[in-house]
């Protein structure tokens, strides 16, 4: 079963170990965050900081794993058809737009959803940190300089994530302007049973 | 006054607003993992995704500023005579030691030390996350490929950082052999006053 996120909106759901989740781009050039809590303890969660140390690169492709700040693989890349995601900057916030676009009427960005769809789950926003931005195309230049781009994914490009332990996930349609080349857009995403097992 | 961490250790203390904390590497190409809370919401601390955001890039040098969670700015950099540190990777911990040097015997590394450190001010251990890593000399090629390089920080460098809050502020001499060209030495600090303020 496809589900659809709304443009600029969010969701949370469950995710148990072996399950995948797909995260499709339906449209094209449209950015999905990604955050993540082991189901069994809340103190467990996605570390951006955790995943580059052992992943030794910026990008993340097939084969990357996503680690919590416990050192916990909570995800495995599988299947990518955009090889092209950012776990560097935080989810957009009604701070980030007052920063970088302070003539706009803020909204609740990529974080305030990620926090009201986790609040469901008893998990404090504190604890929602950097996102695995899906699809977000960052670019570092050779003097260090990050800028931001239009998604490199197509209509329909999608990214496929193992999950290595029960979860607590949340997942949004990004809302920021610049990441999403100026068109909101919504985000798709399936989970799939393990092979073998019996569909949820 | 001017303290000193022994290597391979960690402390905690209080820095107020408008105090600046200058970090001295006495030695030369040794590193020191810096974090610090909001003194008044321990639930406000230092953000590398928030940070590298407002930045928009992955070098920190002189009028560069570390923000928190909620983006307020925490710490200003002052007067920096390297200018080459990291905000990209996790203090190392026992997991670190364990996926890198799984030969060695595992030290609790920046992360336990500060862990411990922190414990002292009644936070709790998830709450730490990445380290704004002084000295630390972090080298992204063309491909995004990460590497750790020896810092470039000689005998009596420092980076003095101006407080914007009232804070609680970890501070290590950093463990992991790579990162400080496998000798591991003390660092130093000191708490200036502000300007016309009484020395506390």
């Amino acid at each position: 079963m496809i589900h659809t996120i709304q443009p600029r909106s969010g969701t949370a759901f469950v995710v148990n170990k072996g399950q995948r989740l797909k995260v499709i781009d339906p449209e094209g050039e449209q950015v999905a965050d990604l955050y993540a809590f082991n189901a069994n303890d809340k103190t467990e969660f996605m570390s951006s900081g955790r995943s580059l140390d052992y992943n030794e690169s910026l990008h993340f492709k097939t084969g990357a794993k996503l680690y919590s700040n416990l050192s916990q693989v909570m995800f495995e890349i599988v299947e990518d058809t955009v090889e092209d995601h950012d776990f560097l900057l935080t989810p957009c916030s009604v701070d980030t737009f007052k920063h970088f676009y302070p003539d706009e009427t803020p909204v609740p960005g990529c974080y305030g959803n990620l926090v009201a769809a986790f609040a469901d789950y008893d998990i404090p926003a504190h604890h929602v940190g950097t996102t695995f931005n899906t699809f977000m195309n960052v670019d570092v230049d050779e003097t260090g300089k990050i800028a931001v781009l239009p998604p490199k994914s197509k209509a329909g490009d999608y990214t496929v994530f193992e999950a290595k332990m029960d979860m607590i996930v949340g997942l949004t349609a990004c809302s920021a302007g610049e990441s999403n080349n100026f068109r909101y857009k919504p985000i798709q995403y399936e989970i799939i049973d393990a092979p073998g097992e019996v569909t949820r």
